[in-house]
């Protein structure tokens, strides 16, 4: 089998990170006997910097004659100025969701044995662990409902964005959070805030509907503000947090920040015919870029993620996630996982990607 | 001075922690020479039960008639598979809101000195403390903007919500917190998710021009994503977090949460004519109803905002105040502040009102 794939590395430590995760890469061709072919394409920042706009039309249309794109980071202080709409993020991401209909976004967080102390969370709470899987929609709801805009003058002047959903949005999407609870603790939580708003009541009844597709699996219903609470209390608890565009992207982040290692997760945002954009969760983080000291694990995780998902090669992606685990398991860690006192055995990034590259 | 008080305790342990914060409310009328006359009305569960609805119309008058509204809480099991229009929290607090256009909201947050380990958070942050004041908008945004419902038939079957915001609801939302700022740590923090949302990036030009007028008031913007993570990781960095009505629903849950002593947490929603309701963050917990277990700081502490927000009665809501940090720093506590081992000096509902009381 022989296989394209878009690299988009963009900006900060997109491009440090996506290099470890191209080693990982080579190495399970070679044990798995893969044919897969890589193309760059400039996007964010760096192609705002080189072609004047954060999604060129070459990088786009890259992205449509490959299988997957395997996405780095983009953004940054450098184009922080410029009108929301041309950023980065905003420019980069939201079209390419959009174009690809890229519906179903899959958030793994999980708290790694051993760096349970890395989690913000009271100790006694951390050491229960946690693992939560947040099925996200992606391109529906307030993202890209219409009409968005402004209008009216002085003090009347108003803005408006609309949050819209079909049943047939809810009901692909709670679809494929019923079958991700059955490969794991059979739970599904569904996020709503059906005390305020039309969308959420209509979300809440398409989700039981097809529920009942799935009698093996527990549903139950949460608010979005209680939602917040419960995963500071019991994380443990939630299995499969099945989420609206809006409420993901907060309660993500929320899990993310949770298991106090961001750096180790990736996401996953796929269409219907199994196309996808595989990305770290965390940023580009400026900050460090270009020092050698960034973590390559989300990256080359989401390797794994685009190796599973669009490329259905479960076994290469097993090997990967199996060598990961390996390096965290031998306390193989990079600079911000490791306590002060132990910073000095903190590895570089390209020390973990050679790490994990040699235990595929 | 006279003054009128429509007392609406609801269901739960709305009346049990009502009775407890009248007690309070006795000891400064007759310390300061108040002359406050109280009327109650039936809300929320027990007024479906009396009357068919949760904001009778005798209630309505009865707020209008009044200066102030002091609220227990509503909602419970009983209630719960009544249609989402019609139950209690929605039925009766939403249309409170926006009859009496209580626009402002303020929900306080501290950890208080000893009971950091209540918080969920790992003991090194807790150790930090925090205080932060959540300034939420109350009556814009998706909460109230129309267009709100459904259309069409099938798969194509849709719910829509509208977010709109005019310039004159976020300028007066945006004084208040830096008003707020000007007697805390002049700092302003304003959520907002400008990457997505029209509302979002006018949301942030409004705010930055009010910010001209306070120029001793540093103000930053957030996105809420990131602020729900930020917020687990240096709470005390934050001071007063400007938000419109969903995000200030879900970061102020976030936020009291995390004090883990939502029994000691009260909120404050205010037109501009300084009329408002009072009432206690935490809900009607039915489980722990009528066993006089209850926490009542909550209920006392939000007639304390009643006295200065309402009554500008500034001395007597600092009594109680005064006399709230008496207890808690005695250690005078209910059951849910103590650790298992120490559960047996527990103080019940009633002996945490009469301590507070005596020591007016
Ligand atoms: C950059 C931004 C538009 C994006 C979002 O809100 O979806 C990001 O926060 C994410 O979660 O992927
Ligand atoms: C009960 C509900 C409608 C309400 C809200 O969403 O505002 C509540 O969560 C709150 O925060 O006061």
């Amino acid at each position: 089998m022989s296989y394209q794939i878009a690299v988009l590395s963009g900006d900060g430590i997109g491009p440090e990170v996506m290099a470890e995760a191209r080693k990982v890469l080579s190495a399970v061709e070679a044990r798995f006997g893969l044919d897969i072919n890589y193309t760059e394409y400039d996007i964010g920042g760096i192609a705002i910097d080189n072609h004047g706009c954060p999604l060129p039309d070459a990088t786009l249309k890259g992205c449509e004659a490959a299988d997957a794109i395997l996405f780095g980071s983009v953004g940054g202080p450098k184009w922080e100025h410029l009108p929301p709409n041309d950023q980065p993020e905003r420019g980069a991401l939201l079209p390419l969701r959009g174009h690809f209909e890229l519906f179903c976004n899959l958030r793994p967080a999980k708290l790694h044995d051993g760096l349970e102390h890395m989690s913000p969370l009271r100790s006694d709470i951390s050491a229960r662990g946690f693992d939560v899987l947040c099925v996200r929609e992606l391109t529906g709801g307030i993202y890209f409902g219409k009409p968005k805009g402004r209008q009216g003058e002085g003090e009347d002047e108003e803005a408006f964005d609309t949050m819209r959903y079909s049943r047939r949005e809810i009901s692909r999407i709670a679809r494929i959070a019923f079958e991700a609870a059955r490969g794991r603790k059979n739970k599904v939580t569904s996020v709503d805030k059906a005390n305020v708003l039309a969308c959420s009541v209509l979300w809440r009844q398409v989700v039981e509907e097809v529920a009942k597709d799935f009698p093996d699996v527990t549903l139950e219903h949460i608010y979005i503000d209680n939602a917040t609470m419960q995963l500071l209390r019991r994380p443990d608890e939630f299995d499969v947090m099945l989420c609206s565009n809006l409420f993901g992207d907060i309660l993500s982040d929320e899990i993310a920040m949770l298991t106090g290692s961001m750096g180790l997760l990736s996401s996953a945002s796929m269409n219907s015919t199994g196309f996808g954009l595989f990305e770290p969760a965390g940023g580009s983080a400026p900050d460090i870029a270009g020092k050698g000291i960034a973590n390559p694990v989300a990256q080359i995780l989401s390797a794994a993620l685009m190796l599973r998902h669009s490329l259905k090669q479960e076994d290469a992606a097993n090997a990967i996630e199996r060598a990961v685990t390996k390096a965290l398991a031998s306390g193989y860690l990079t600079g911000e996982l490791l306590s002060a006192d132990k910073r000095s055995e903190a590895k570089s990034t390209a020390q973990m990607g050679d790490f994990i590259t040699q235990a595929i």
